[in-house]
């Protein structure tokens, strides 16, 4: 399974493809000949005896149950994850571990009841995957923590202009919305498919990693570790689930509880340098690579232990000392300006990069393809000719009987299309019909380059596309005419199309390498869009509904890119007037040394570039703070001290462990929004006072 | 190192004799054949190409500065657990483990600088461990946390009993008075070395089980080890220091900090249910066996789950209810006297048993020796007759070789008694000499008797001999001239005399275990007696400076004995008159049940009887709370899964894991009370509220 829709921002991207290593050049190395691998050791020769069944029969019911079930708890993980942080890591592993242990307990429970029909395959875990891929991604590219919650009246009020038009959030139109988004996607890929596969063989590092964990399950070995790796990935989800219902009964109140624990003195927790106890960060940091870890802190220390203490002091010269704390344009503005200028630096660094890439790569293949016109199948674009290897022989005998046909494909896009352009200006009356045609005309050549520049470089560039969204769109609609909310809909519109078609040309990708057919997989897809169109926005609801202070900065659910989105539509229709003193000159200073430090990056040999740091990843905590950067650092630290110790050990269950601490604080969310919004309050609050208000407190309470 | 003097009281003497094992009843059986085991795998002959040292050379000056500096270290240690619960478990193994560690350290770095003259024999691992037993055994039977904190006005005012005297705590009177006492017991017992060990060959389990710890540190193998023991125990050491400090900086006030956190709720806090997060006592529900640890929650549960709340209800009725919550009129008084009532029924139980024991032991001995008067020396109690095996020849030989003279022995104690006569009643004016004389006439019986019975079952009794002399000379005395205090210095008296004796006999046996001379080990004990008089009151008087709130119940250290003892003395001289309603038929209720407890306990068959609790174990709680009871069997419980998941790993590493996180919680109190004294407070202030309560604080602080 490989959920790469683009988490957060595209620097994360480095931190999906989890299959157990965590460097993205080491996995650059290791996967990026996933093809030629599979030459030597030939997988498929392994599976010689097991029938692979047909793609009807691929498609149970017992799979699309468990890819519900699993859908649910991965929506509530991406749905906390969007609304505390928006720093998503990969749950490629623990979706695959949970996936094959939930059909393994069935298809054991019907084999001792005797009325098992059919065994579990490879294929049907693939189908699976991708199932849930498809519906977790909703939850991602449906923008609740960013684009969606950015158009509302509590954001508006947040960033104190609703006189720019706002929109109150309601499950209907929401579900109404991502229903006529969200397929588009899926249609543009289909005729992509052959052609990045079989033509192209692009890599997908992500896609090869998943492939490569479902075959090695459903070998014996494979299987024994799995089971093994289930274990520990159950204990630590039950401990991660109880030390969430724990930390729980300690929070009547703001401000109470482990959430607000300093760790190292009042004075930085002033300044947010806490460890928050959270589980779910701590598993964040054992999966992340340790430079994204690194480089969040990097940018925590930066911005809340240097930049906004020093901003801090000039209050009544730079701004006005008498604004609200949470003003755009008081402190709050360098914020979430400054954090716009490096996440904007970035994305356009690696837009260009990516795209150049996609085009010399593109050149080379036209190229190769018109010298090699008369062969069937157009090899890699390495020098080397090769003839196909068994494995690959008999998976693209496999990957090519079952057919899409491409009318099919083009017309399901049209149809969507012509639906999606009638209804959309009806639900957001900012964004007229031909804004979403146009974007409609050009999506399918953007969503091509995305699925080709991630099979390339595992580096989605969803949400950097949107953001060209958000300018184009919002600058043609224009201030007057709602154009902050034109914008934040076209990038939805524009997001989940090119998200989608890098996700599940991924999912191709495994399916080609497990055997799976490719109408199985299309079919589960379609299931699994629909599954993420009505769950995803009824966990979102209930968060919404549950947690009143979701999106005030500070609070437990601050979705940082809520404001970051509506602020960049606003600079988009605006321009740079509203910004507090000397502002624009840092956002320029910072966006420039994004593109350096990238440019750094690049430029200098691969054992010294991955010491540098990941500006993108920099950039999250210059609104949020520090302090999940620090639950990851600890996450990260407990992961090298347990490689220090024993690395094969590490390496085979660290990924679990960290899926269960994920797994198990983020489904907690669902318990405890149920108390949330059924009023029942915690019991205590565990409050941190200085000695001095103790004191005074202890008088008032009359001890 | 056997450290046994009598821990709380008797019923804790199982939980010293560690060493790895935790069931006082499969030690018996392991090493109750100590002698026996030793003829089988000779020990001796592993050390044959080692020579003994000559006495002389056994006492060597590094042997006396590590034993110094452990010394402090475990005086830290034991006097944190007499002020805080009393349990004292053994801490034979870390003694042992850090002494072979700093003396295996200092020679390695003088055998690297080449100027090392003397190699670190096992003989000078006996020196350290007898030294530091001598030493730190005065921190329990100087009665720091008993009658000697029971005799000060603290106590006085806490027990409302000012009027029945009391001598305000100076730093030179304590020392002088161990000065004038501590010795005697040396004295005593060294003419009974030969006849204990020679002739009656008695066990001694702690003491065997420390010989066969130093002999297997001074093999290669044992030596590798330990030091990974040293390793363990130096990370958990840290570990529990770091945690304790941590802890302190969220304790700015009452009420604050980990130390009342109310895991099990707000209710549950109340009546004292809630994990304290105390490293110290979570290492000690790891050394103690199961059994205490049951026992103690078992006691907790029946007093302030059941029995304080339903004494509360009677509130009007069985007391007044304008009493201050402290009186002992109120449920204050059922607290400390029910507890008396079931330490002494356990004490009486045992008192008989032990002494029943000794008589029919000593009645065998007697009759065995004439039957075979003309051996040398007298086998033991069992019926075959053994040659005898090549290490009890060589130890034999050893052990007789330096002798100590008799005459020395009884001029020694005559001397220090007509010494004693005179100085203690200038101490203590309610004490006659003639009350001093008696005691000196009847000690050398009770001290040959508890050193008797301690061979025998590793029981020490001191304690009881202790409230012995309680009563007697509280009631000779009479109340109107000061009987309570009379009492309590007697108390004093005794048990110095006869916690020595047994202590220090237990040291023979090592010494004859690892060929150490009895005239080192005499000389060792001199001078670790010495030690221990000076260091354990200036350590008392650390603690007693820096808090104010020492001997308060519900406080930090509330040394719920001091209270005990006082009360103790004052039933000794007032008798029942002052109990409030249906104490006294409380009283004996549980007094019956101590002893019936304990009949059913010897008469059923040992698998079964492990399951039965010490009532002794039982009382601690009643008067505390079973908070401590929760830490120790969380630790317990720790062991217990360890033990499940690597038996082998968890009985080699478990008492260093244990030892660490006693030692470094242990010895965290000395920069925490100096901190105290140099009135440094932490800077914030960990409050638990419930939700009402926060809401009201949030008001009154304007959130």
């Amino acid at each position: 399974m490989a959920q790469d829709h683009d988490e957060v921002e595209n620097g994360f991207n480095s931190s999906r493809n989890d299959d157990g290593h965590h460097h993205h050049d080491k996995k650059d190395k290791n996967e990026g000949e996933g093809g030629k691998e599979a030459e030597e050791f030939s997988v498929e020769r392994a599976f010689d005896g097991k029938e692979v069944p047909s793609w009807r029969k691929q498609l149970t019911i017992r799979a699309f149950v468990v890819s519900f079930v699993l859908s649910v708890l991965f929506t509530f993980i991406v749905m906390k994850l969007n609304l505390t942080t928006g720093i998503i890591p990969s749950l490629n592993v623990s979706a695959g571990l949970l996936g094959f242990f939930f059909v393994k307990t069935w298809t054991k429970f019907l084999e001792n009841s005797r009325i098992l029909r059919q065994p579990f395959t490879r294929q049907e875990n693939t189908v699976i995957q991708t199932c849930v891929v498809a519906s977790s991604g909703i939850a991602f590219s449906g923008g609740f923590g960013s684009y969606l919650l950015g158009m509302s009246d509590r954001i508006a009020i947040q960033s104190e202009d609703t006189n720019l038009g706002y929109k109150n959030l309601s499950l209907t139109w929401i579900i109404g919305f991502l229903f006529v988004v969200s397929f588009l996607g899926l249609f543009s890929v289909v005729p992509l498919r052959k052609i990045m596969i079989i033509d192209f063989k692009l890599t997908y590092p992500s896609g090869t990693a998943t492939a490569y964990l479902i075959n090695s399950f459903h070998t014996t070995a494979g299987a024994k570790l799995a089971k093994k790796q289930v274990r520990t990935l159950g204990k630590f989800f039950s401990f991660s689930f109880l030390w969430g219902f724990f930390q729980w009964f300690f929070t009547a109140g703001d401000n109470c509880g482990f959430v607000s624990f300093p760790t190292f003195g009042l004075k930085a927790y002033e300044y947010r340098f806490y460890f928050d106890f959270s589980a779910i960060y701590v598993g964040v940091g054992m999966i992340c690579p340790y430079i994204i870890n690194i480089s969040v802190l990097l940018g925590g220390i930066l911005s809340w232990g240097l930049m906004w203490p020093l901003i801090e002091k000039r209050k009544g010269d730079w701004y006005s000392a008498d604004l609200s704390p949470t003003s755009l344009q008081g402190l709050q503005g360098y914020k979430v300006f400054i954090s716009i200028a490096l996440i904007l630096g970035d994305g356009l660094y690696n837009f260009c990069k990516v795209l150049s890439r996609t085009l010399v790569g593109l050149f080379y293949q036209v190229r190769t393809r018109n010298a090699s016109s008369d062969l069937p199948v157009a090899e890699n674009s390495s020098p080397e000719t090769a003839k196909l290897s068994y494995d690959d022989q008999r998976r693209t005998r496999l990957f090519l009987k079952d057919q899409i046909p491409t009318w099919f494909a083009i017309s399901g896009y049209v149809a969507i299309a012509i639906v999606s352009i009638i209804v959309l200006p009806h639900i957001f009356h900012q964004l007229k019909w031909y804004h979403v045609l146009v974007i409609y005309l050009f999506a399918p050549t953007l969503a091509f380059c995305n699925a080709y520049g991630c099979g390339l470089t595992d580096w989605s560039l969803a949400s950097t596309y949107g953001k060209l969204a958000i300018f184009t769109i919002g600058a043609w609609a224009g201030s007057s005419h709602g154009g902050v909310l034109a914008g934040l809909a076209a990038c939805g519109v524009m997001m989940n199309i090119v998200s989608t078609a890098s996700d599940l040309t991924q999912d191709f990708k495994t399916g080609y390498l497990t055997l799976a057919s490719p109408r199985s997989m299309f079919v589960s897809q379609v299931i699994g869009t629909a599954i993420g169109c009505i769950v995803s926005p009824c966990v979102f609801w209930l968060f919404y509904k549950a947690f009143d202070d979701l999106g005030v900065p500070g609070s437990e659910y601050a979705a940082p890119f809520a404001m970051v989105y509506r602020n960049m539509a606003k600079l988009g229709v605006e321009g740079f007037s509203a910004l507090p003193k000397n502002c624009l000159l840092l956002c320029y200073v910072l966006f420039g040394a994004a593109i350096v430090i990238n440019l750094i990056r690049d430029s200098i040999r691969k054992e010294w570039a991955r010491f540098i740091p990941l500006p993108m990843a920099m950039a999250i905590p210059f609104y949020l703070g520090p302090y999940f950067a620090i639950d990851m650092c600890v996450g990260s630290l407990l992961l090298f001290i347990w490689e220090k110790i024993d690395k094969a050990k590490a390496d085979a269950f660290g990924p679990a462990v960290a899926s269960g601490l994920i797994c198990g604080d983020g489904i907690w969310s669902l318990p405890s929004s149920i108390l949330a919004l059924a009023k029942v309050q915690p019991p205590m609050c565990m409050k941190f006072l200085s000695r001095r208000t103790n004191a005074r407190v202890d008088k008032f309470l009359g001890f």
